[in-house]
């Protein structure tokens, strides 16, 4: 199987994404599972070196076409655009928000122009980065944006004993009940289906939660599992996508806990977001499903709090690159 | 402090309510927390201790009046009107069903007679319930009817951790979003408040859960945040109630189980029932909260799977005994 081109941003450098994307990178572990080229500035990989007490070596190429694969050294191609000498860590800052966007859209360029077959990123200061200008609701639909994507796409959260994806998201949960359609099911299921196929699995076993208080107790508490959830599953059931429901909030999560489901297809942002958390999302990865290219990034945040102390866990970095990596790799594969 | 009177009911015979009520009775904690009296058919009694293989001496009395406490056996008024042989184990009966609600409305005459301080409860069957003729959505309803309250109430589930509390429960989403009101949400919070000091905090500290995602984000994902909720809580903080919020879904719970809050104030069911059933509820204790008499029971059900086979836990059916009899001993002071 080729290997897929991943392209690694080092996230905000206010935060510890340098020193996690250092340690990983150090560690050597990408090289196994891809061609790894790090977007970005040299200074700030150099950052993320010292803050991590490692050593590493990488060679500064002009452009990601310049790169011979395998390449020796680890390729950098520097565009000297964040000098860490402007931006204490640890400190919020607009400038760097904006410099983050800034070379999260080179990247974006790159892949869109078939030079990168995935990205993998360190944690972004989301705050910044609106204040920064570029504003958007979340960094999904940024990616969305700037991949000319039109249609449905979403955040899928991964922990180690399932992923979920969403038929809503960051809207009033007012306005999500009232979107929940079976267009927009059928887009969540088939979402989950081709992007867990996509990271491995063969046939994804799928759940499908209920919107309502115990799946609406047979109509007493709501409709919309009769009217409009259960068809659509079973439609798409008959048509081979090994998809259950709906399954009642409360009981999905310990379901899917106990390994019953690789996937859960949740109604709102919430149902799964207090699950998730619960269960150490922490330690889970972010994808961006749906779109041209793979998007993948841990679910920390940039750690403020032990910033340029040396003690960041590389783990959900190393488990973000993994998956970008295995769904590049289908990608590369599913074209040829 | 008087020891209250808790009437100790059996449970649906066909689960492993005779079972549990018998490993506790014959453990003897309840005789430190209370006056215990089981009100039930005898033969249920007896059945509990032959599945639970235990010996209990018990004297059948004619009525809780005729108790002298400290009684030396254990009284129990035999109602007569459950014959086991009737009512194979693990097997659902509606009639079974009708006769537990009949013991339970015989039990709750009493205690609106002032003859018993609190109700603790074994498993019951509530389909069975509602087949047999006791159409409730939910006992909580059902004691609500039979002790002629009106105003706010309800279901407050406990496990190690904290305790939570609902603006609203068994309604579809969109009712309940639509009933998220002021008025409601101060009801939830006094009955939160209310009831952990009867369960013996001095003061509780109580998390006010946020309705839309990410907290409203600052109104961009609804308002209810901002129009209603902060300024309730606040109202209330001023009054000195220790409550705290709106908080994020997905924080809340975190904190809550880190032991930030006593008391979980949840504006809908599933909310509060996502995060609970992942840490244990099985484990925990339902509590029906704010009516004339306090009601608790084990948060698991009948367990037909292991009902008869002497392996059942007691664990939730005594944290159910001891909730019910701090919480009756702290009524009868405040009466005093």
């Amino acid at each position: 199987m080729k290997k897929p081109v991943i392209g690694l941003m080092l996230g905000d450098v206010t935060g510890i994404g340098p020193e996690i994307a250092a340690k990983l990178l150090a560690s050597g572990v990408t090289n196994d599972l891809a061609n790894v080229v790090v977007i970005g500035d040299r200074r700030v990989l150099d950052l993320g070196l010292r803050n991590a007490g490692v050593q590493l070596g990488y060679s500064v190429v002009p452009s990601v076409d310049a790169i011979r694969w395998p390449s020796e050294q680890l390729p950098l191609v520097d565009l000297g655009n964040v000098d860490p000498a402007k931006f204490p860590q640890g400190v919020s800052s607009a400038e760097s928000g904006k410099l983050t966007g800034d070379t999260l859209k080179f990247m974006i360029d790159l892949a869109m122009a078939g030079k990168l077959d995935g990205i993998c990123f360190a944690p972004l200061n989301k705050g910044a980065m609106h204040q920064g200008g570029w504003k958007f609701n979340d960094e999904h639909q940024m990616f969305a944006k700037l991949t000319d994507h039109s249609g449905f796409f979403g955040e899928m959260n991964v922990i180690k004993e399932f992923s979920t994806f969403r038929v809503t998201s960051h809207v009033a949960l007012r306005e999500a009940v009232n979107m929940i359609s079976s267009e927009r099911i059928e887009s969540a299921i088939r979402l989950a289906n081709d992007t867990l196929r996509s990271a491995g699995l063969a046939r994804p076993r799928l759940g499908v939660a209920a919107l309502n208080p115990h799946n609406g107790e047979n109509g007493l508490f709501g409709d919309e599992e009769i009217r409009i959830i259960r068809p659509t599953v079973e439609r798409l059931r008959a048509t081979g996508v090994d998809c259950t429901g709906p399954i009642s909030s409360d009981v999905i999560f310990i379901k899917a806990r106990n390994g019953d489901y690789d996937g859960v297809v949740m109604m709102y942002h919430d149902q799964g977001q207090i699950a998730t958390k619960l269960l150490g999302f922490s330690k889970g990865v972010t994808v961006t499903a749906g779109l041209k290219t793979v998007f993948t990034t841990p679910a920390h945040g940039t750690a403020y709090d032990i910033v340029g102390q040396g003690k960041a866990d590389r783990g959900a970095m190393e488990h973000a690159f993994t998956i970008a990596a295995k769904m590049a790799a289908s990608r590369l594969a599913a074209r040829q």
